[in-house]
């Protein structure tokens, strides 16, 4: 019988940190870098405490708990964030954390000494929705942002990360060990379907989707609606709806596409007036960047044809471009390894969403755990994950930072 | 030679009446039951007097003057309206009073006496801009509204009409002779551009469109657009850019057709949030009630199909509903046969939009003239009608009028 965490034992943690920032009906408000977040991480930095690890704090406020190994210079690191959207839920971010504890103390309590140290690790931001960019956190410890970049940073408050950093002391002077990380683990809850749709309890992530968004104009003529024969038209709202008629199209076409015209506007949207302007979003999403990158060329096919067909003038403006990111074949095996040894029903799937397990892996082999979050409801103060899936998720993790750590070097 | 207008006296008449209300850059603002509206009005009923016509004006405004012919028991009715959109042109409902008047005063220099009464009608109200509904002068004189009613309307400023008339002193206590009308002949500018992409002088005008205005709106589920697979959605969005392509390939599948969607708005409006809600407008125009009420029904079957596709709710509500109107065909033949004689360039068309003669058609045989108008610009400051233009329309007016007036009993 493998070894397991303390279901309940991780519940209630779940729930007390839930209280920080606490709303009424369930959900959780701790922006990055306010009190709550900061009295968030508090929590956290106690349990690590509690827990006999090693605490570092970098200059952005990051925080590291360490648990020594044999060979105290590998480091196999896992964590997520505690920060949480306006109007959040209790297992976006923290789930990952507080799990990743749960594993250090179920280590402590079997008096398991690994090879490897493990590392725990809270993000800062990764949310991005006071401070842009997201996942900060670990955009700052895998090196692709300054310490200088961060704090000048002015959110929708007007404020400074600085002076947020500086006011809650919420900054560290640690450097954190980066050249020893080998890999990084992140639990996380799905917040898409796919698990509840398929009755499984784990998600082996092996990829996370690309993303590209486009904002496209379009000029055309207004004009009456009454007196205008269809074929002197320049109608920009027709445009814009067949591109959103097309862009559902490329669904089909590409396996694998996610794509959303989420956003239209007309001009100046009178019922019997010919739009004159219209401007559309489309987010395009796919875990590979050679048909994230066919979709986007067939969708710039789909406009300059419209725009002839109907003589508007179209202008295609990319918002985001992101890269799918394929995770670690090592870690995800680790975490396959896992869910098979403790009799979990799993897939590997795509991550829809992003996290800071992408920006961890563009410079460390990584992967990650998903569990089912009831009605794929996230960012959400309903946001829900059952008791048993949680427990799945964590023993998962734990024997997956086992089977890392244990590795002879 | 037949007879003909007098083309710089009408043109003096049209720049008089243009500087009552007059905006910078050459339009013209006269609100219905405005003070510069009374002005306009008064312009027209001293051009009357100055012509010798009988004066009549009636409880709502509607002005009046009569030509007595021999037969002084049948009038023979033409006109327009003189008030205007808020940023409204010259020649839109003026040049149909002016050029009326024009015909008289060339019929009264070449002593001309018609077997039956002439009469020049100038309707109050025809935009509707301020106050609702539109063409409420003839809707008036052809029983469709009464007094009582007209006078307790409120506009957009929150005055009624009956304060305005008081105020204004601009109704009068006269009935008009009902009875006695033969007909009803309208000139007017096109607005659209039919003649000008012809290259044609006049419009002989059989027919106006039917209106059908339908109000959709879409229920569906707000989502991650990341996370979210294809096959789950249900996007309110995409229904409503499907709906409004449907309704263009209507337009390919029934001839004559004309249809807008001219406004869209969704909720929450965002870039990578799936739709929940979506509201548009479908303005569809035929000029045969069959083929109107065909399109009708083939949006309704086209949205019940995609809310069952995409599962979303809709629902559909009609915003307006006014059937075609088929002119009288001995009066279509009196303006033929008038610009046919004169030897100017036409054809048989369709009036894309509203008028006071589909009002009067209801009750009258009635037809219009329509005249091209540059660049199809109408309802703007930049309405322009070629000097020529001018002159032909209201040429083919004065012998519509004399075809019917000189007609033996």
């Amino acid at each position: 019988m493998p070894i397991q965490i303390n279901k309940e034992r991780l519940l209630h943690h779940i729930e007390s940190l839930a209280k920080i920032g606490g709303l009424p009906g369930g959900g959780v408000c701790r922006l990055a870098f306010s009190k709550e977040d900061k009295s968030g991480r508090d929590y956290v930095e106690r349990l690590m405490r509690s827990l006999g690890l090693e605490i570092h704090i970098d200059p952005i406020g990051n925080l590291l708990g360490v648990r020594p190994g044999k060979s105290p210079n590998r480091l196999v690191l896992t964590g997520s964030h505690t920060d949480t959207v306006g109007t959040g839920g209790r297992y976006d971010g923290s789930l990952g954390v507080l799990a990743a504890l749960e594993a250090i103390q179920t280590l402590n309590d079997q008096h398991i000494q690994t090879h490897h140290s493990i590392g725990v690790i809270s993000f800062v931001n990764e949310e991005g929705v006071r401070f842009m960019p997201d996942m900060m956190g670990s955009l700052y410890l895998s090196g692709q942002i300054s310490v200088e970049d961060v704090r000048t940073i002015v959110g929708t408050d007007n404020r400074t990360i600085g002076e947020c950093l500086d006011e809650l002391s919420y900054a560290g002077s640690d450097h954190f060990p980066a050249h020893i990380i080998t890999c990084f683990l992140e639990l996380h809850i799905e917040q898409g379907p796919v698990l509840l749709d398929n009755d499984l309890e784990i998600g082996v992530v092996d990829r996370v989707q690309g993303i590209r968004w486009e904002e496209i104009s379009i000029k055309g003529e207004s004009n009456h609606a009454g007196v205008t024969p269809m074929h002197r038209r320049k109608d920009a709202g027709y445009v814009a709806a067949a591109i959103a008629v097309g862009v559902r199209e490329l669904t089909e076409q590409i396996e694998g596409l996610r794509a959303t015209v989420g956003s239209v506007t007309l001009f100046p949207n009178l019922i019997n007036v010919i739009p004159q302007e219209a401007t559309l979003t489309v987010d395009l999403r796919h875990a590979v960047n050679h048909e994230l990158q066919l979709a986007y060329e067939r969708l710039q096919i789909l406009i300059e044809g419209l725009a002839e067909q109907e003589g508007v003038q179209v202008a295609s403006k990319t918002l985001a471009d992101v890269n799918p990111v394929e995770f670690d074949s090592g870690c995800i095996k680790s975490v396959e390894q896992a869910a098979q040894a403790l009799g979990y029903s799993y897939t590997k799937m795509i991550s829809g969403a992003g996290h800071d397990a992408q920006i961890m892996a563009s410079r460390w082999p990584a992967s990650m755990i998903f569990v089912p979050s009831q009605g794929a409801i996230s960012h959400n103060i309903k946001e829900y994950t059952l008791p048993e899936h949680v427990e799945a998720g964590a023993n998962v993790l734990l024997h997956a930072l086992l089977g890392q750590a244990m590795a002879e070097p």
